[in-house]
C-alpha cells in the first residue's frame, strides 16, 4: 500500500524477506547466501534499523555485479584451538559466514568461558547486532567489531584514516531482550549521514569536517570531507582498539590497506570481523543474573535513562509486522530484480 | 632538594620508593603490601602521572587507618577453569593481589590463546595501566576495567550513577612500549575538575551538570552536581560495559553497592576487577607483529596523531630519574610515617 504521502511503500516483514531473496537470487546469490543475507536485512526492518536494512541493497547488489564478492561462497570454520576460531569467510558477504561459525562459537564459550572467533575475506554491510544479540540469547557476553574503509579523523587529524569501525556488546538476561549496544566509532554511522544528506537533514556541529578540515553542519560536505570519532581522543582510543581486533587479531585488512584494495563499486570493502563470547555461568558466581538485573531495576529507576538496545527492541516486539519503506528505494530494489 | 618556587620538592624515584615503602610499614601494612603499593605508585610518578603517585597516599593511609582495608592480606589465586581464574583479595589494595596473579594470567593466555582474571574483595586506588601493559610486556594484549563509586549520570539522566569506571587496553609491540589507553569513561577525572575550581577555570560544555541538572561551564557547580561521560550516550554504554564486567562478572559491588558499603574514610571502596589477556601469537596469523607495525607507521604519518601512551612512556623513559613533588603532599606523606 502506497502512503498517503507517497514517499513509502507499506511492506509486511514477509513481503520484505521474499523481495530480498529475489534481489539476491537474481543477481548471483546462492540460495543459502540469498536466505542468510535476507535474514539480516529483514530483521533490520523489524527493528526500525533502516539503515542496515534496505538501504544497503544497491551497495550489496553492485558488488556483486562488480564480481568482488562471492555470491555462492562456502565458508569454513575452522577450530585453531578448541577455544581459538576462525572462519573464512570465502570472499562472501558476512551473514552466510556468521550463520555457519556462530554456533560453534557458543558451544565453544559455553563449554570452556570463553572463546573467540576472527572471520577473515569477509564483506560486512549489516549492523552487528544480529551476533552480538545470538551469543547473548544463547547466555554468553557477545563482542563483534569490524573495521572499514577510512571515513574518520584520528583525534588530532584532519585526515581520514579509522574507518566508522563499530563494535556491539550484547549482555544475556533471563526472560528479557538481551542489554546491546552496536555503535559506530564515529559520531555517526555513515549509513546516516547518508540518510541525512538524502533527507536534507542539518546535522549538529561536531559530526565531521568538509573537504577542507572545517566544521560544517552539513551532511553533505561531511559526505566529502571526514567524520570524527565520538568523544574526542577517548573514542578515538576505543576506535583505534577495533582496528587492531577486527584486523589485527584476524589478519585481514585494515582500514587504510581495505581502501587501497577495494573497487569503489558502493558495497563494503574486504575486511575482517572479531568476535568474542563469554560465558558468565563460568566467569561469574551463581548469582550474577540476579545480581545484574537488580542493577538493570535499579538504573532503570533514573529519570530518563534507556537501556541500551531498549528502543530497538520496543519496535521489534510490536505485533504491527507492516513497515514503510521509501518507495524510490522500493522502485530501485524492484529495477534490480 | 627544595626547588626555586617553594612549592615543590626533587627526589629521585627511588627516594620515593623508600618514603612510600615506610608510610606503608609504618600504618600497618606488611612487607609484601608495602612493596607492592610502591612498586606501583613509584610507577606512576616515573611516568608523570602524578594523580595517580603519592597524591593518593593520604586516602591509602586513611582506608587503612579506619581498618576498612587489610594491610597484610594475603591475596588468593584460583582457578576456576584453566583459562578461567579468580583472585580474592582479601579485602587488600589491589597491587599484591596483581603481582600474585598476574603470572598465572599471563601463563594461561600465552598457553590458551585467551584467559580472564577476576578479582574481588579489592581495593583498587591507583592507574589500570601497570595491569595491561603488563600483559603487553609479556606479548599479550591486556584489557582491565574496574567501577567506582557513582559519580557519573548515564546519558539521558541528571542522577549520578556510574563510576567514573576506566577501562585500559594495551597493544604488544616488540622493541616498542605498548600502544596503550587508560581513560576514565567519565569526560573529566573529578581531580581535574577540583584543579579547575581552584584556579578558576571555566570548563568546556559538556562536562558535568551543576546541582539542579542544568548544564554549566562552571566547575565548582559540577562539583556539586555530576560528572557526564564521555561522547554522550556512546559513552555511557561503554561504562555500563565496564560496570558489567567490573562487578556483573566479578560478583563484586556495582557502583552504587560500592557506594552504600563504604565508610568514606576517603579511601577507595571495595570493588571488583576484570582482566582479560590475549595472546596475538595463537589468535592472528604469524604476520601480526609486521601486519600491526606498519599499520602503527602509516598513523604516525598524520599530522596531529599520537599513539595513545606515547606522552607517558616519553616521560618514563628520560634518564632523568629526578621527579618534583609538592612539598606540602611531601610534608603532610613525612607525617603520616
Amino acid at each position: 500500500m502506497v502512503n498517503d504521502n507517497n514517499k513509502s511503500i507499506e511492506l509486511s516483514l514477509e513481503e520484505i524477506k521474499s523481495l530480498v531473496i529475489r534481489v539476491f537470487s537474481n543477481n548471483g546469490c546462492d540460495i543459502n547466501n540469498s536466505n542468510a543475507l535476507a535474514s539480516t536485512i529483514t530483521a533490520a526492518e523489524r527493528d526500525g534499523a533502516s539503515s542496515h536494512g534496505l538501504f544497503r541493497i544497491p551497495g550489496y547488489i553492485a558488488s556483486l555485479v562488480s564480481k568482488k564478492v562471492n555470491g555462492k561462497s562456502n565458508p569454513v570454520v575452522k577450530n585453531k584451538t578448541n577455544i581459538i576460531l576462525e572462519c573464512d569467510a570465502d570472499n562472501g558477504f558476512a551473514p552466510l559466514a556468521l550463520e555457519k561459525s556462530l554456533p560453534a562459537l557458543v558451544n565453544s564459550a559455553k563449554n570452556n568461558g570463553i572463546s573467540t572467533l576472527s572471520i577473515k575475506n569477509c564483506y560486512h554491510f549489516a549492523a552487528l547486532w544480529p551476533e552480538t544479540e545470538f551469543l547473548a540469547k544463547n547466555g554468553l557476553v557477545g563482542i563483534a567489531c569490524t573495521a572499514y574503509k577510512p571515513s574518520v579523523a584520528p583525534a588530532g587529524s584532519k585526515e581520514p584514516f579509522f574507518g566508522t569501525n563499530p563494535i556491539s556488546m550484547a549482555w544475556p538476561r533471563d526472560n528479557h531482550d538481551p542489554v546491546v549496544f552496536d555503535m559506530a566509532t564515529a559520531t555517526m554511522a555513515k549509513g546516516e549521514v547518508m540518510l541525512a544528506a538524502r533527507d536534507g537533514h542539518e546535522l549538529p556541529e561536531g559530526v565531521g569536517l568538509d573537504s577542507k578540515g572545517n566544521i560544517t553542519k552539513d551532511p553533505k560536505e561531511i559526505l566529502k570531507g571526514v567524520l570524527l570519532p565520538f568523544g574526542g581522543y577517548k573514542g578515538s582510543a576505543i576506535s583505534l582498539m577495533v582496528e587492531l581486533f577486527a584486523a589485527g587479531l584476524t589478519g585481514d585488512y585494515f582500514s587504510y590497506e581495505a581502501e587501497l584494495s577495494d573497487n569503489n563499486d558502493g558495497g563494503p570493502p574486504k575486511g575482517g570481523e572479531f568476535l568474542l563470547a563469554m560465558n558468565p555461568d563460568i566467569i561469574a558466581d551463581n548469582n550474577w543474573n540476579n545480581h545484574c538485573e537488580n542493577f538493570f531495576s535499579k538504573i532503570k529507576t533514573l529519570d530518563g535513562v534507556r537501556l541500551p538496545g531498549e528502543r530497538r527492541h520496543k519496535i521489534r516486539n510490536q505485533t504491527n509486522v507492516i513497515r514503510n519503506v521509501n518507495k524510490e528505494l522500493y522502485n530501485k530494489i524492484n529495477e534490480l530484480c
